[in-house]
């Protein structure tokens, strides 16, 4: 006898800095179930030759949907963990890898010009409507997770442009956690981890321009980043 | 057309300390693919009722799985990652569910005797056998989790008995982490952490027992707890 495998698929929680909070990425259900609610942007791993593509992995699959329906490529992208069992798709048994995407502004604002997704406060205040199918829980699972890498790592500088002042990356970390951030501890201990390297740009007011830094690698972990004030 | 759904399966690193090594357990395939090799303890996950039986999610097949396979649930079990691809099996395109699963020696020492599982060093000096799959890259990853984790909480508790000598936690931190670490410094860090609860309990030699502690919760969060010397 063969048995049916469940349905995997992969949702992309796409995080962005925009009017001074951070938000979610979210497109809207076309097809039942859930026609017309918000939802993550995700869909089927091919892994069957017959439908003309096999993804390389679950990673991939990622990239292939967020190419696919938003022409978009994030500059961070992270598995965060799997969701599954009988109930969370009516479809039938399911398993979904969720993944945390991070980019600076001007790329996701550009798909809200587009129409192609529109932006939900996820922290300080949550303002989410309601959700396909468990996607409340998986946004609040990858934000859960951003915040837990923010305390010890670079994680939070893939929300900004690739070059960006000290302050902007303190601001950015302060939205993140729902800190307030000591500039000259701060400054001290990011420039002390050798994460981020000084550029020629100079950012900010004539007369009064900031350095501009970008990210040495893709992720350095700093012990005792963040305050926790 | 109805397209084939991959495979998914859960795969259960599970570490434990043993001979002064940190040490993973694995089973022999009884059947191909890789019949005779060694191999994790996982399996199907069942989504399809004419298995008989729906697993309630992907963390409900890996309890499952080992209750079936080897009589035994672990004290601590997380999720670690989902591996996936078109090649790491070869009856089609899979998604392994990874999780890595602690106990104190007793238990695992047991399923020894049973001739249910064999122990393989995995660190300081990793000496595995040829694995089925791609095993051997899963025990890489989950290794790489409980050692990061390690570094900032209480998890190397659960490679302990329910009760323990704070001598016989930095120790163990030692043998995860391959660092040694002050004997003073880490006594403080861990009660000024709150996180373990002293017992009634003495362990050790007449006339210089020590104190047993227990963990309080599950797992609490320790910054700076190892030395990294």
């Amino acid at each position: 006898m063969h048995y049916q495998n469940p349905i995997l698929t992969v949702d992309v929680v796409i995080l962005t800095l925009h009017d001074g909070r951070l938000q979610v990425a979210l497109m809207t259900r076309t097809e039942d179930p859930f026609a017309g609610r918000a939802v993550l942007p995700g869909g089927y791993v091919h892994g069957d030759p017959r439908t003309g593509h096999v993804d390389a992995s679950t990673t991939h699959a990622a990239l292939r949907i967020l190419k696919q329906k938003l022409g978009f490529t994030p500059s961070h992208l992270e598995q965060v963990y799997t969701a599954s069992g009988p109930k969370r798709d009516p479809r039938g048994w399911s398993a979904s890898v969720v993944y945390l995407a991070l980019h600076e502004p001007s790329a996701v604002d550009a798909l809200i010009q587009a129409g192609a997704v529109s932006l939900h406060a996820v922290h300080p205040t949550p303002a989410l409507p309601p959700l396909a199918f468990d996607h409340t829980e998986l946004i609040q699972t990858a934000l859960a997770r951003l915040q837990a890498k923010a305390r010890y790592s670079t994680i939070v500088a893939h929300l900004l442009p690739p070059v960006f002042r000290l302050s902007d990356l303190r601001q950015a970390y302060e939205l993140v956690c729902g800190t307030t951030e000591n500039k000259a501890n701060f400054r001290r201990k990011m420039l002390a981890a050798d994460a981020l390297v000084a550029t020629d740009v100079r950012i900010g007011a004539v007369g009064r321009p900031a350095e501009g830094y970008r990210l040495r690698g893709d992720l350095a972990y700093i012990e005792g980043l963040i305050s926790g004030g």
